[in-house]
């Protein structure tokens, strides 16, 4: 019997799999592309953990076929992390003690869709009517483009990327061009936002604005939510401060351009991977910020990854506490229960160990290759963003393994992978060991 | 009257006033070193945070006056750090109830070192006599090289200079020409490893060698001494394997040189700043786990700096139990308290704000230097280490003066600063907040 991250784990893997497999049929790849097992097993798994690395453009690589499998596993990927993380995010790496059973079934009722099949129901319902909204924005902008067929087809596709944070794009010239589009770039932003707020916080704010009074805002959503504006508009007055006479990147745009190209990558690395300006062309302060958002991440329970905002808050809220000499930590007058400060501790450190290990493997891997580069590459497959400094192509194949196994692990969460496959302590401790409060740290 | 942060704060702010204006002194410096007043500042906060950056060769910008000064601020930073953490290191940044204080007096009457001067005594001593068994040591290798005079003025020198983690050389040619000389190599290391193991845990291991039954090994004792020496392994093991070949760095030594020096780079990291290969030269590998050894850093209550030995076992250890689904962190059968893996936790998201702010900064302020370049120097800045892949001359001025601040953070500690001038929050709550079980993390 599985418990519920060995199945998380076991699904991801066999989407992989199946993925790569698909990817493999005849048809599927463009003769030139000439793409190699490695290179489809890191595109499907590219896929099915919504991260968006490529190993060659994808509308010049793969045929229409190859296009429609790998927007479908982006999708399957999408909803099955969603469904997941909203079904399993309290379940996954602590056992739960009745009371906060209770407190979760409270919860997802005061969201109106106790039980299963109702809330995978919502899922799709809520999924499907997003992204048709957002292929019919962007297709006011696509139609006229591409006529009728291509345009619809391009709405539908990118729609499909960017709600689910999947940062594939088959675009030719990718989104550069729409740099200093509103439609377009707002749009994107807008789903990728939305995915990566997470089904709970939509959920709980809709209601919320639905009947104040019956939902009320979870202390989660809320601080969630406080946490992204922040880094959002932080990372916009970074970008705009230090590119603004980039002539390779903000500097070519407009003024209004500027604003909506520098809100767009501020946007992007909490997992979207879209860019509409030339990574690689930053200066490298700027590029050091985009690496900060992408390890920071989105919300948990989406189709971001990363630590995860609220991680994020509880770290530096809980640091500030100890600065300010106070016992506990309050969120929005709600005391955050020590074992959330330790748990977002140990997420943060097995989350920097897998980075750093993973990094370490690669720049041994590929000694050629610069150490910003792949420090970008490390940090952008572990938290499934997709952005890019134009390196995945000249990877090696032991690098892209490394990559892949990542990509994955970034998926899945280093925690939930480790507990699926951790031997559990099953002798109890008898003994009682005396306390140690004495060890100095820092 | 001043709390012990503030005191520690000030105590250092106030060393570096003096010694930016004793180096201001006429005969110090060299005619053709023409160093600014902000170069100086920046040497002095260097020389009394014993981190060893400098913005020019030190046997050559300064003259023996000068030199002795320096070598005379590291010994006084050095002295005062191990005081301070000493007497201090179980009262900053928390405040201690009644049985903590009972226990830190029952494990310094442990010691056979209660009480304050008594403390300070044996520290004096310690230091002294540990410093003279160096520099007799070193001298037999430069007397018979440089003379009497000038040998013994060498071995001195860098016997302070390494004790203390110093990281300062006077040396005409720096150490990279005993990188196969075990004398002065192992004696260097020893002395790094001894003042990075800080004066309790030194003395903990001495008492308990004499009279095993009457001294027990203190857990922190025994842990921080597993922590450092699989770190030293470990760094060892990997430097020897990436640049066995690098012809520019262990690829030019005979065999034995090879471990010797691959041995010496593993040790240096965690906070010595010697370095008897070019790091620069180094594959970007290597240099990514010396900029690791870097942020980890020596032991608490040390010479060292980072983020310290006890903190990053902690870390991984609690990491781990959550892993393995236990409540308890257990180390050599004593329960860690809730509350260090905490503070833990956040001396860690400190240490990283400030290193990344700082990096930040530095990135912006001189975006042609490399970012590895950069992240090197900032975080060799912040751990006080003093290694650098020959960069700090290159820095402009604004950049050497966030260095200067770094130093001076690193060295007393971010949360001890942030502790010793943040209002206290003094109003009592009376209001009990609820608690809030389910924030999700990661
Ligand atoms: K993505
Ligand atoms: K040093």
């Amino acid at each position: 019997r599985l418990t519920p991250p060995q199945l998380l784990a076991l699904v991801y893997l066999a989407g992989i799999l199946i993925g790569t497999a698909l990817l493999h049929l005849p048809g599927v790849q463009r003769p030139a592309a000439n793409l190699s097992s490695i290179d489809l097993l890191f595109t499907a798994t590219s896929s099915i953990c919504i991260t968006g690395l490529v190993v060659a453009d994808t509308g010049e690589a793969f045929t229409r076929l190859g296009q429609i499998i790998i927007i479908t596993l982006v999708q399957i990927g999408g909803l099955g992390i969603l469904t997941f993380s909203t079904l399993f995010a309290f379940l996954t790496g602590r056992r739960l003690n009745f009371s906060e059973r209770q407190g979760l079934v409270a919860q997802l009722n005061a969201l109106n869709v106790g039980g299963v099949m109702p809330l995978l129901r919502a899922i799709l319902a809520y999924t499907f009517v997003t992204e048709l909204v957002g292929a019919v924005l962007l297709s006011l902008r696509f139609v006229p483009q591409y006529g009728l067929g291509e345009g619809l087809y391009q709405a539908v596709f990118h729609s499909i990327s960017a709600y689910n944070n999947g940062g594939f794009v088959v675009l030719s010239g990718g989104m550069t061009p729409y740099a200093a589009d509103p439609l377009v770039s707002l749009t994107i932003s807008a789903l990728v936002i939305l995915g990566g707020l997470g089904f709970l916080v939509q959920l709980n704010y809709v209601s919320h604005l639905l009947q104040p009074r019956r939902n009320r805002l979870l202390v989660y959503s809320r601080l969630t939510m406080l946490t992204t504006s922040i880094l959002l508009v932080l990372g916009t007055l970074i970008i705009l401060a230090l590119e603004w006479n980039n002539s390779r990147t903000l500097g070519a745009l407009s003024t209004p351009g500027r604003f909506l190209a520098a809100f767009f990558q501020s946007m992007t690395p909490r997992s979207g991977g879209f860019s509409t300006v030339n990574i690689e062309a930053m200066n490298t302060a700027t590029i050091f910020t985009v690496i900060g958002l992408m390890f920071i991440g989105a919300n948990s329970g989406s189709t971001g990854g990363g630590i995860k905002t609220s991680t994020f808050a509880i770290l530096v809220g809980s640091a500030w506490n100890m600065v300010r000499g106070r016992g506990e930590l309050i969120v929005f007058r709600r005391r955050v229960e020590g074992e959330n400060v330790v748990r977002a501790g140990s997420i943060t450190t097995l989350y920097t160990l897998l980075v750093a290990t993973s990094f370490f493997a690669l720049l041994a891997t590929n000694p050629k290759l610069g150490f910003t580069h792949l420090l970008f590459e490390t940090v952008s497959a572990a938290a499934t963003v997709g952005l890019s400094m134009n390196t995945t192509h000249l990877i090696n194949d032991p690098g892209l393994l490394i990559l892949t196994a990542l990509m994955y692990l970034g998926r899945i969460g280093p925690l939930t992978f480790a507990v699926a496959f951790s031997l559990r302590s099953t002798q109890k401790r008898n003994v009682k060991y005396p306390p140690e409060r004495d060890i100095l740290v820092g």
